[in-house]
């Protein structure tokens, strides 16, 4: 049901996404061009989606041109951190195609992540929702927590130890209080009751931090051709990701990484067995886990229609068990 | 009157932006209580805040927290920009101070600019405001304006020569568009009656070009010591300004011109005798004459107490005959 659910959508999502970025000028909008039409999951405006659906009670995909706007809206703000976090984290590539300050230059890619942040709130406010102001809000604030995570992420860089409380807080904010303003600006746009935005944040929010858990596993466990970008790139960046975390509290367990890391070519094979011996794979994978069941959980108390539910439930099965 | 109403109107407003923007974490947050902090002539939150008086016949000082939140909102978001282009242009100073990239780095530059945007729309959001969704759609779209000019500046550098009417529109988009907001979103906030938007529109808009080319101006008749960066940069850049558009016009005079340029120093009087001989320092000053005659013209529609038609009046003569 996720498959079918996702493929539809995607499909008159992604035209609808292209045709409202504007053509000149070109050294603006080029490269916003570019970046959207990269292969995405579009988790986040299918999230809005599904919530408004499922609220709105309608199966079908001929949703009010409003609501599409809505959900291009997140997906354009999603781009506008890509850009800009690939700059500062000097990616030159992502999911197997250049960067954009790759592509183009530094100064290009600056301005375009600026111009996906200004049409993300340009396209936001074009549809006339009853719930205008709350969704506003919600889409604002959730932008200025995305640049404090962003922030702590860059300053966790220079600690010399990180414990796991600050860790989750900092992934809740870097990327999980996008998915979480996915989920309820989908509530809002859909006139969700007000008793049930508590229920739908903390849905949000943990699928959200479940989600970078889970990348921070696969930076490890996922097959080379699928996941397109080297294994173990964060692991050799010495990047403060929950396995390094976990490490970190394994004294003895992180010097024998270390030795690996050092090599020249990342044995990979023998990294995954010291994490499994060690037990820090299978607590990633419960930590994964529980914040997957903590979201699932939210959805009983919902009263969005069974289709929206279902899918949502298995949405959060496939992120928790996702191989890229 | 001017002198007056903008001091008692900074005390208030300097304190109140800066207690806006939060501490923690200082990575985001300090390159962005820096560059509010640093001196500046507060002209769009001034405009902004002159309309909304002259709408709800206040003339005191006292307006609601949402109003200084409105007017704050503005001023981050002319911060953000000023960050972003202080990169783009690899500028070093503003008014005397080192540039955020300069005192920090890019990435916390690049992060500082975001945090500022975000932060503008997160303020301009919390007031209760009757107009919210006009207002929310005029601010994010002079965001989209502001990015389309910043391209065309920067494609300009790369182009032989641009025309008058191109730069015009330029000027517009970079400058104007940010000081046409601030005075359709004062009349949004004061409830202006419909009719008279498009007056409050032209108003801002031409005042906003007649600014830019003021700049581009001072940047060879200024004062060295008030201008706060050195007297000819633009020149020295071969910067597309309104000086440079005028001596391609006039072939001739752009060979001499080039050749002082080359010099080590620049010879700024002999630069200035050719532009006063040529008819270009004239033209430019008829301009900003003209563009800010017609700003004035526009406020005779509007239905504004006479204290705030008063200080508008004064604030466009003193902008086009400012030093500074």
């Amino acid at each position: 049901m996720l498959g079918n659910a996702l493929t539809a959508f995607r499909e008159i999502f992604d035209s609808h996404l292209s045709q409202l970025i504007p053509e000149y000028p070109k050294s603006l909008y080029a490269p916003m061009r570019y970046i959207a039409a990269l292969p995405s999951k579009k988790l986040r405006p299918f999230l809005l989606h599904t919530f408004v659906k499922g609220y709105i009670k309608n199966n079908r995909n001929d949703l009010p041109e409003k609501y599409w706007d809505l959900a291009a809206a997140i997906e354009l703000l999603h781009n506008f951190t890509l850009i800009h976090d690939d700059i500062m984290d000097e990616d030159d590539f992502r999911r197997g195609r250049k960067t954009v300050h790759n592509k183009w230059d530094m100064n290009t890619a600056i301005l375009g992540g600026d111009g996906l942040l200004a049409l993300a709130f340009d396209v936001m406010s074009r549809g006339e929702m009853e719930n205008f102001v709350h969704i506003t809000r919600e889409f604002s604030r959730s932008v200025l927590i995305v640049c404090e995570g962003q922030a702590l992420d860059k300053e966790f860089e220079v600690l010399s130890s990180v414990d796991e409380p600050n860790y989750l807080d900092m992934i809740y904010k870097k990327t999980g209080s996008l998915i979480e303003a996915s989920s309820i600006i989908g509530g809002y746009a859909g006139d969700a009751p007000a008793t049930e935005f508590e229920h739908i944040r903390q849905f949000g929010r943990n699928l959200g931090i479940a989600f970078q858990l889970r990348d921070d596993y696969l930076d490890i466990f996922a097959e080379q051709d699928e996941l397109g970008k080297d294994i173990g790139s964060d692991l050799r960046m010495r990047k403060k990701t929950i396995i390094m975390i976990k490490l970190m509290q394994h004294g003895k367990t992180l010097k024998k990484i270390d030795t690996l890391i050092s090599d020249q070519n990342l044995r990979i094979d023998e990294i995954r067995s010291v994490l499994e011996d060690s037990g820090i794979a299978d607590e990633t994978n419960e930590l994964v886990k529980s914040y997957t069941d903590q979201a699932k959980k939210k959805l009983d108390s919902l009263s969005i229609n069974e289709d929206s539910r279902s899918i949502l439930w298995e949405l959060a099965d496939y992120l928790e068990q996702r191989s890229h």
